[in-house]
């Protein structure tokens, strides 16, 4: 299902089983960014439809003792032929550099192709500069900081690729 | 687009340029509901990505005066083919009881049955009794109170309709 996955990671779809146990992690993987305010964002930015009706364009890794390694949630855009989305992806921060997140992406990218989908957008929080550094790696190119992108005071950083022109020889 | 709409209201499909206007009404409209934690609830449950990717399931109804009088925000689950999902319903207050909330659930029953849906989904908070009356009336079924269904603290009631049984003569 995902190629190139670091050594004793396995790789399946979300499941609705697999929703409190994502949030479980989130915080500890964020390390608390934006203290409970940013907790309470990353659960309500997560609701269960997702764990429910998106599964099949979304990916879980797991560590060999089923313990969650990353996970990356997207979609096909229903009103954009063209386009896919990723909506969340989170990985273990212990893992970072070692390609976890690469493969979800290279995953989904791969999945959006097969559906004839040519660009993939997603979002990030200004705050969040390892994010965007990870997806400008990836090939993203970004937008300016949007004010109130998400709503008052949600300001985001919008990305998108086209899928057309990815690195074929990416920097790691 | 929309049938049996309340006297002056026209209707149309979700634009990107809808979403903080419609973030603007809901504190208005929700009565305060959970003081600002509801506020900042409600934002978050509608990322700007439902006015950009469902669209085309998701309705606005407009006063003569292009203010916003309800919209409904729905999309056919990627993963279920049987399944369409109602995820935010918003009606002006002042304008409860007259057919608008009916009609744009009307319309996008009408929308799943075109594309092969058998079943729609919602969920709603346990303290939005309002809401747990107007589904049922509608048609569908309640679950009981589903604990911490989407995170922690976040309780939710489910709702499912068999569109094969909706109620031919619906009380009002």
């Amino acid at each position: 299902m995902i190629n190139d996955l670091p050594i004793g990671l396995s790789a399946r779809h979300l499941a609705p089983e697999d929703h409190l146990r994502v949030l479980g992690v989130l915080d500890t993987w964020w390390g608390g960014l934006k203290g409970t305010v940013g907790a309470t964002e990353r659960a309500l930015l997560l609701p269960r439809l997702y764990f429910q009706h998106f599964t099949t364009t979304s990916f879980l890794l797991e560590h060999d003792d089923g313990e969650i390694a990353a996970f990356l949630v997207g979609f096909l855009s229903q009103s954009e032929p063209d386009t896919a989305y990723v909506h969340f992806i989170g990985v273990d921060p212990t893992l970072h550099g070692q390609g976890a997140g690469r493969a979800l992406y290279r995953a989904f990218f791969e999945l959006a192709r097969s559906h004839g989908r040519r660009y993939v957008h997603c979002i990030t929080s200004p705050e969040n500069t390892a994010s965007q550094a990870f997806h400008a790696r990836l090939g993203f190119t970004p937008s300016t900081v949007k004010p109130d992108y998400d709503g008052p005071g949600l300001d985001r950083v919008a990305f998108v690729i086209d899928l057309t022109e990815e690195p074929v020889t990416p920097q790691q």
